[in-house]
């Protein structure tokens, strides 16, 4: 493998390669080249021969000017092979197979006494890689000042991007070319509560691109774990992405001590976009699971009181009276109701009683505990206990109600992105959970962050939310968290991170709606690192503060297929559900865990449709989205069990329908199908369709 | 009250004075003048008809510009008186009384409708002036940029200070005309590991000056409660001082939301530097105690395994393996002991047995818990979890030894100022205490803070010392707070805050030595806002690590008395005390808590004697302080009561001792006393003596 070459590089300076290596996937088609090209580690990658990575270099830029991006000689380097089969706890099939390639190359910055190790792994689908820093020699304790990772590509590629953000990736998507972004960019941000955007040419990632000629390409990371979280900004020039990490309160980015490793930096090729949607890649670059009892994680499917906030009919606050609160002197018996508090004991009992005869496993209740008066937007440190109930919710007695009606409380720690206020409650506040018997939690981090000056990914920020999730498991808790990090896999270890949101949510189309074609690329996207609490199932599209559900009721209903999550809402009013109780038997009929999931159509933001195999039966399940335009099927149920015989409901936009005009048209239609059936189905835009398929 | 005044200032200025009002203190020797000049808040102070604050101004500069600091009117003004004697759990004097006088100043920004009003309370012996921000009109939430109080001094007083800083007060003082600070600042500021100046006329409260015709002042702060801490700037051409908060990250001083008030800024005049010590100021401007039950909460006499880590006899360390530690990861089963590890349990035994037999309550032990190889310096935010004790620190057995023979553990929480991470753990670690039997602990902010970027005095910090101790009422646990934000009276209110480090302790004899006089001045500045756990008692002077301790044992039994305190240690190793079996009888009988304290001669570094009556006796002890000259005492006992006759022993400096040549020279005699004995007693040069008095 040591080679000494001499060759003359693209620019016409010269270029000493020192050592070269290379790696291929198990199955040939993608192949990684390593070079130590004048001392500074460079890789490139090709698919079937064909460069896709073109030579991008390696390296950290350190504080105080002590970098490690040249001057590396070789130590060794070793490749080895990798052929497992995992099952997951939760998940879109029962069992993942891990099979990659691997190249180790192990470096020193002979000046410095510096070692830093480059792992790259190969899959037939894409390649993660990441530095690795031994303890060993003098690095010790170091201050990242940036990462220095690039991607090269080839070309002007087509992508689907959201601005680079240190505090939110609520936005809407962008398609345009790469060398629009800069022009885009400013109408891409659209306002948050939170938000702090870095470059004109700064992206999130996961990001989706495609080549002119027809490849798919996935940029992410994977076991996101004591760093910050990485967004890439892009050299518009020449076509580089290049890691630009979140800093903290003092912009350092990054406090690391050896031995330790970055994230998995992802980078997916395939020439089908249903392979990035079945792919495994960030769940395989994760470590297996931490707990070793796990049985008290399951999968849930659950209605909530919230909507009716969202969508301003009622409010999370229990009175007008308080212009502002503190807690602990602020007195709440004396305040006068506002009547517009949802999380009441009538109406929480009312959710109850429809969970319990509609087999919802959990109901959300928001605006249960003392604070919210003025939650959002001050910068105050304590916002919230956690523990102290509104007069009008009597946290005993509607928790034995539901538990008596086999239902389960969904208790919500909104923090108000003060972190190290929640921290202090934290262990107060999941006992309490142990105490009246909740076995999740929906935590949010809305706002700027406490400590203040740092970001909702920094790496502080970033160890704050896998803490949660940690320290939940003691309590046998499971975590949804919103507004956190987007998420990076880290679910196969810490299965109770059950969901997250890290996106724009159905919660934005009664904030003005969301444009058609959202929810097909999402799962292109968001939803590589982890399920995504997307809250679907709106059946009424016009909300009471007149914003619209651009939106269907079978494009909703299509969702519970199209998004895989383990944790699956229906968040509309029961009354609504009451007034199409047709159309609301699917969401009570569809699984929420999978022995098998097939992506049978996929184009980014245009159109997906998924099958899936619910957990030990032989039920199916099949749903489809549609973007901008409207979108037909011809599928063939070819997947299902030659041997038998199923009865499938078919829901489907009705003729007319219309995601603005006449969104609540669907047909239903029952008949017995069998693995040589072939169905042909139409959505309309902003539409879908959902089928059931019970096993005869 | 209202007078309309027009007024011709000395800069020959036309100022408008709108509104004046006056209040004077209970014995009329203290007089503050408000006035509204040009719609500015202004305040003076006078002593006895002298003017000791020239007119100096009061106001805010807020973040985005928005300032309180001109364009108020009169909304009105009230005075009121008030008397009243309450008992702390545990202080100097079993009763304090609390007589004021005091104005209150209503004020409003017309323009913003933002409301701020100025609270005066005149004492005998001082001042207290305080802002307060009603929930009214358009004041809400808001952030300072710097708090704008002034305290313009009459003159170039002489000042005893320390460098302003940030993040420590473990600085020797420095005796100067207030013009001198600038060119000695530089010199003053010695090495911290971590520290923060601002300015090269900034210095830290309390701060201690003295005018050219005799009279003493202090400056200091009450009642600092979510708000950062003042350093005052001074202004050396006018010799104005200027308040000057602790920023945070974002170098923002203050995040607050009405109702709320500033701590209040205090100005100490007297003609007699004894009235100094003896002042109840600061306690008398906190809030009563706002625990039910304090049963728990009592004084604490210990000795502990520390001063063998501190002479660097020991280490804290288990280990000299590990370079780095990664809590979780790194198995200390494996770990080959470096034999220099204190906190073994054959050498706790050991103190615990000294302790028993010696009449102590309790038994420090530093370095029981995993983690000490890597704990400073290194930015890592997870140093500690202070649940794990090293493999030779048994804690079940060693609590049970120690109880069953009379005598607590002292836990110890150093944090390595990684102050989230403490808060992750903080209801774990307590709760390990309880299980345990620990009743007190020490913890330790060694260390710049984290999260990055926030002193060890801003306001974020100052919550965070707060809730520790708060927190730790509700495990009925009392904390000893080391390298924390110095007290202001707190203790007052949460008497489970037993003590605080916050100035330079013992420690810094064995870190090269202090000069003679430090424990001279500390009664006089970080003595006012409560007990120092200044850990004295040293009787081998000579360090292992070649430092020399700049005393004499009489001068260290001399600081049980004059450095009140509620938490006493015993630094010195068992063997040392045993060396000096009837000195050591010192350390032995004297008191802890105290019925009634007097200061019977005083001058700022130069000597401090103190008598004090212990609690629920009639027993009294006494000690003096020599600075870096002589001091000869003429004391009357006439403070005893005259019925009685007592037995005293008296310890004081040999003829010839010396502290740097022969520390160890003492002279010990028993004699009857009554309250007519007049004692003439010498101390040497940064030497003392100490007296005990026992009722026969």
């Amino acid at each position: 493998m040591k080679r000494l070459l001499l060759t003359l590089s693209l620019s016409l300076t010269l270029a000493l390669v020192t050592h070269a290596a290379e790696v291929t996937s198990p199955n040939g088609d993608i192949k990684v080249d390593f070079q130590l090209v004048n001392s500074v580690p460079t890789y490139s990658v090709s698919f079937r021969g064909k460069t896709i990575v073109k030579p991008s270099k390696l390296g950290y830029e350190l504080a105080k000017g002590e970098n490690l991006l040249d001057g590396f000689t070789l130590v060794g380097d070793e490749t080895s092979a990798f052929d497992e089969t995992w099952k997951p706890v939760w998940g879109e099939n029962s069992s993942i197979r891990n099979n990659y390639k691997e190249l180790l190359v192990q470096l020193v910055q002979k000046s410095t006494e510096r070692y830093m190790n480059l792992r790259f792994r190969v899959y037939n689908e894409g390649v993660g890689l990441r530095y690795e820093f031994p303890q060993k020699g003098k690095l010790n304790y170091f201050t990242v000042k940036e990462e220095c990772t690039e991607i090269a590509m080839t070309g002007n590629h087509t992508a689907w991007w959201i601005p680079g953000d240190y505090d939110t990736q609520e936005y809407e998507y962008t398609k345009s070319r790469l060398s629009e972004i800069r022009g885009l960019f400013k109408k891409a941000v659209t306002d948050n509560i939170s938000q702090k955007t870095f470059s004109p040419t700064g992206v999130q990632t996961s990001l989706m691109l495609k080549t002119d000629d027809g490849l798919y390409l996935n940029l992410h990371e994977a076991a996101l774990v004591n760093y910050p979280a990485m967004n890439l900004n892009l050299d518009d020039k020449n076509m580089v992405f290049k890691s630009w990490l979140t800093p903290d309160a003092q912009g350092m980015k990054g406090y690391l001590q050896t031995p330790c490793k970055s994230p998995w930096r992802t980078i997916m090729i395939t020439d089908d976009a249903r392979k990035v949607l079945a792919s495994n890649l960030i769940l395989n670059l994760n470590d297996p699971c931490a707990y070793e009892d796990t049985s008290w994680i399951r999968p849930v499917k659950y209605i909530g009181v919230w909507w009716e906030m969202i969508s301003d009919k009622a409010d999370w606050a229990y009175t007008q009276q308080f212009p502002s609160v503190i807690l602990g002197e602020t007195d709440y018996s004396k305040a006068k109701p506002s009547g517009r508090h949802a999380a009441n004991n009538a109406n929480v009992r009312r959710y109850i009683d429809f969970a319990a005869e509609n087999g919802f496993d959990q109901v959300l209740v928001e605006g249960w505990n003392i604070g919210w008066e003025d939650s959002e937007g001050n910068l105050k440190e304590q916002v919230f206990d956690f523990l102290t109930p509104y007069p009008d919710f009597d946290i005993k007695a509607l928790n034995a109600y539901a538990h008596a009606k086999g239902v389960k409380l969904m208790m919500h720690h909104e923090t108000s992105s003060s972190v190290m206020n929640y921290e202090k409650y934290m262990d107060r506040a999941y006992k309490l959970m142990n105490d009246y018997g909740y076995n999740a939690v929906k935590s949010g981090y809305v706002g700027d962050i406490i400590p203040r000056g740092e970001h909702h990914y920094s790496q502080i920020e970033i160890n704050h939310y896998l803490y949660a999730v940690k320290r939940a498991a003691d309590f046998r808790i499971m975590v949804n968290a919103h507004e956190a990090v987007r998420p990076t896999g880290l679910c196969r270890t810490y299965p109770n991170l059950i969901g997250n949101e890290s996106a724009r949510g159905t919660e934005y189309q009664a904030f003005g709606g969301i444009k058609p074609g959202h929810t097909a690329i999402l799962p292109f996207t968001r939803l590589q690192g982890g399920p995504m609490d997307y809250t679907p199932g709106i059946f009424e599209m016009d909300c009471a503060n007149g914003s619209h559900v651009n939106s269907t009721i079978c494009g909703q209903l299509a969702l519970y297929v199209t998004m895989y999550s383990p944790l699956q809402m229906a968040a509309d009013f029961p009354e609504n559900y009451l007034k199409h109780p047709d159309a609301f038997q699917f969401i009570k009929d569809v699984a929420v865990d999978w022995d098998k999931s097939l992506y049978l159509e996929a184009e980014p933001m245009e159109y997906i449709t998924a099958a899936r195999k619910a957990k030990g039966s032989n039920n199916w399940f099949v749903g489809s989205v549609a973007g901008a335009k409207p979108h037909k099927s011809i599928l063939s149920l070819d997947f299902l069990d030659k041997s038998r015989k199923y009865e499938a409901t078919i829901y489907t936009d009705g003729t007319h329908a219309d995601y603005k005009t006449n969104p609540q048209s669907y047909k239903i239609e029952k008949k017995t199908v069998t693995s040589k059936t072939k169905l042909t189905l139409h959505s309309v835009a902003g539409g879908g369709y959902a089928i059931s398929i019970i096993a005869k």
